[in-house]
């Protein structure tokens, strides 16, 4: 950690910062600049809070050297995370998953029917809302509980594991029993209790990017999951919130090399929630291929204009099993399969 | 809500949206343009959803004319809300509220001294936070249930109401027994889950606005509290996030008017959380209020630099009495006491 | 073009707009609704302007419904516009083109060096600027006219057409004399008069989308230059500027199915200075192969270290060649050679 | 500076580094940190390229500790500057201007016209666009010279001093002649010939926030006029891009303090571009004003719904004149006059 002190800061002002610092036990270091003094911390400088070092007067600024996360930190962790959900894996240098489905689960018939479609076409997991985080109260919310065993039956059905939104603590019994990967959506990134409680499970955890949240912002959400105990955390990106409104967000491709560089973890890409219109899915797919990435979530609903929610941003099976075959050519490219 | 087909679109496809339409009660107009043909909806367009219409590979666009809000939408309820707790009144044309208090309460000693220090600068209530919110899980989170305690008995001695942030849903007994105003955090702006609960009390929310959440986001979220039978929000802007860094947000003055004008409820600014730096708070401040504010949150704290959280942002009690101060006389100006 | 009414606007107020609209030759379509009045305008709404509608306060809101484009819209231009570059063509559905080479000018020995090396590497063209945008006026701002002398030399001696940075009207005779594209950077974008003076050479124009500019605004630039009468237009993305700072710029490359939807122009992706960052380029350059680029134009330089500008984007020679080696496979699975 | 090495650099690679900044005659100090070495480096480190020193691979980071800018750095130039303009000061501690008047200047009798009421409504300065930047080739693009001619004319008939705005280099002799503050619009704020050339005139310049610049860009703008050699350099916040829509732009007012702390240059606010909504321009001059402004510059048309460009966001001069009053008595609460 790098403090710069104002030039007005006499020798007791930085005297008092120097005895707080090491009274937590870590060392300082002066460098005397032309304009500024400067101060570097050496130690484990994730125990001090940036914004109270700065609530002094005396201080200009206060600037991190390390990253403020470890356990995902590839620093500290050099070999790749390979999540297994039911024998499938994910991370790693094989295989990219597929997972595919509707937006919402509208009922048993639907689910199953789509499910099977997206069987054949070639994916490796089935998606599907039952609780739905909807900006309007007056929207549809999710078949709730309901939605989850239509879910279990189409697993069964398919052999598919499933993938579903979990929203509050009071329901992740429900989910560990009934979900094989259990979803946080981009609006609960920074819902502390839920990633607390969720790190106390052994759950394979789709961890979303929050649509204005910073890449640093999302590795220490998936701390908190690992610091509670649960190593399975899969990052999915899903469009940051930009000025450019054509698409419903900008889908941000460049994190994947950088999630490889900076953790462990895999990363998957939801190019549906990115761009919001099915019409831009399939490109920005097979860049997500190309550019590394472990997997996609891509929403597929049979009859899109009918579909409870989201149906915009829906592939038809046919398309969703056209894109497949595609990417698996640019899969085998770079080395992988699909 | 304005419907555009494209050009290629058949008498049998804009047949087909018609049909759906009007099985929905509403009625639909036909315009025929150059380049498109544009349908007109008439009725209560709240109940049709926007991305499904899209999904038709034959729409071009679709767009809403009214908004997607009632109960917090001036149109239909044209005076303002005036939301009272425990006989202060936040909202309407008369005082303008102040709320101050620590980021964090530390210990019973610390709310207690620094509840005196903002009443007697001539604050109406008392803030901080028992629970927090914190992007590390390595930082100081709070003293939860005991942090409220102290706050009761701070407000025991000084007669203030108390204001503090609740995370979860599991905590709301707690909060409406001991709490005069629930918080929800700008990280929980749409944990839709929270609103809907909160929507069941009958306590003032102090609802902050999202970092990334536009101004109809915010008042749909607003929405999900009134739709639950509670009318006692409080809207709460602290600043959006965008690419200028200087301050760790960007303040929204011009919600101010907006909020205003479309909606019916109170709006208080948090210039503290918006700035990042208590330097900028003052003038942040005297400009909330001269746009027309209901009121101010502001952190303070009478040693900032050995804040558990935030201290570069808290203002010391002397400087606060000093923008009371300041502030009391442009409030005179737009006809308002403080 | 869709002008919603005030509930409050009187007959008097309808009839003053629908006879200002129909004044311009434009027809009006009326449709009623619950909370407002809508009036569809039907004809060449590119003459109408927005804001001046906007300003009458019986008016909510005015939204358009056709694009504000013409020359460049594909509606009207469906085959693909190639821009043939002494004898190269970009666009089309054949070749992807490279253009590799450094940042800046540095001086013959330097330029002609990289200028084989890249042509070695398999780039079709050369890129360098010899006059340089620069924040810091204490930066080197370029060679000026020397390193365009510069660049024509090193043409002549590997046969590269030259692409380099116009940036003002001032300098056209020299570009138009000596360099075979001529690049608008993203600061340029909407310089008018230099694209009005632009649109009056039939030069190959490289329009590099401003850094916060939306894709409209983009169209818009280019229309300037057809509108002059110069159609050898050839868009750039080069990443948008957003909150995410790991990355210097957030690239889009949602762009390429949405420009290739909207417009018939080609459109190459810059992922050096989206990214900022070398160890991000190859990873992006073969994501935007597979989103369907018309070619990539990437920072090349063989001491990055010593380069007099944006060395950290640069690649070595030695790794530009691999990536152009993987960029061609991935090239032949979407159809295309490079 | 600070830069942070990798821990895989060896003790050669530091010291290639050491000697590389060493030979520019400015000093290294390194601390050894647990996870990284990190190298301060003392001296005038203008002359370092961030960019050029992070291409060496063995680098993690490059931070600057101090600003980039030196003559619009307050550090180096504690006193306000005060830009005299036909007599009238702009900046300092007493006045507040204001300059208002019509987006385009439409012929000589509309600008008179407008002229005279925005001087009764008590205004300092006229405003008048005679060169306008417009984002469609197909909108008005202002009467040019012509325009200026009727500027100089109503300037005769009222003694107001006229703003308006230059768009390229080669009007410099016409604006130096004719004009009294030459405005550098949002879309030039990075025409670095444009600066360059400003700089060697010894006229006031209002020098415009690109919509998507940082205040650190926004100085460096500022730096390179100064550079120059011109000193009168007054700068506009205008508003900047962010993902609301509501406005136009998100006016930005927290740069008045900040400006302030970091320069001694004047700093004035343009509320009706910022905001584009006439209805939202009282509030935001208001708050302006509270906030410590220098000045306002405000468009003002007596016929907005017939202006010739942006009616939306002009106010009718009886409303200007309330505007006005109202913002005297906020001006005397914040010891000046307006």
């Amino acid at each position: 950690m790098i403090i710069t002190m104002k030039k007005t800061a006499t020798q007791k002002d930085l005297d008092s910062i120097i005895s707080m610092i090491e009274s937590k036990g870590l060392h300082v270091n002066m460098i005397s600049g032309t304009s500024y003094n400067v101060f570097g911390v050496v130690g484990d400088t994730t125990i001090l809070d940036m914004k109270t070092i700065e609530a002094n007067n005396k201080v200009e600024s206060v600037m991190r050297v390390s990253e403020p996360y470890k356990k995902v930190n590839r620093l500290f962790h050099p070999e790749d995370t390979i999540v297994d959900v039911n024998g499938i894996k994910i991370g790693g240098k094989e295989k990219i998953v597929v997972i595919g489905g509707p937006c919402s689960v509208e009922g048993q018939e639907q689910i199953s029917r789509i499910a099977k479609e997206v069987k054949e076409a070639g994916a490796d997991m089935l998606r599907g809302g039952a609780y739905k985080p909807r900006t309007s109260p007056y929207a549809f919310q999710g078949l709730g509980f309901a939605g989850i065993m239509n879910l279990e039956q189409a697993k069964k059905e398919t052999g598919m594991p499933i993938v579903s939104e979990i929203m509050s603590v009071d329901k992740i019994d429900e989910f560990v029993e009934h979900v094989d990967i259990l979803q946080v959506g981009a609006r609960n990134m920074q819902n502390f209790d839920l990633l607390k409680a969720l790190g106390k499970t052994n759950k394979p955890i789709l961890l979303k990017r929050g649509l204005s949240n910073t890449i640093e912002e999302w590795l220490m959400s998936a701390e908190y999951i690992m610091a509670g105990g649960n190593p399975n955390v899969i990052l999915c990106e899903r469009g940051i919130r930009t000025f450019e409104k054509y698409t419903r967000n900008t889908l941000d491709l460049s994190v994947i090399p950088i999630i490889k560089k900076k953790t462990h973890l895999p990363i998957i890409i939801d190019p549906s929630h990115a761009t919001g219109d099915w019409e831009l899915v399939e490109a920005m797919s097979l860049a997500a291929i190309a550019a590394g990435a472990d997997g996609l979530i891509i929403e597929v609903h049979d009859h899109p204009e009918c579909a409870w929610s989201d149906g915009a941003q829906s592939l038809k099976p046919k398309r969703f099993k056209e894109l497949i075959e595609k990417g698996r050519v640019i899969a085998n490219v770079v080395g992988r399969s699909m």
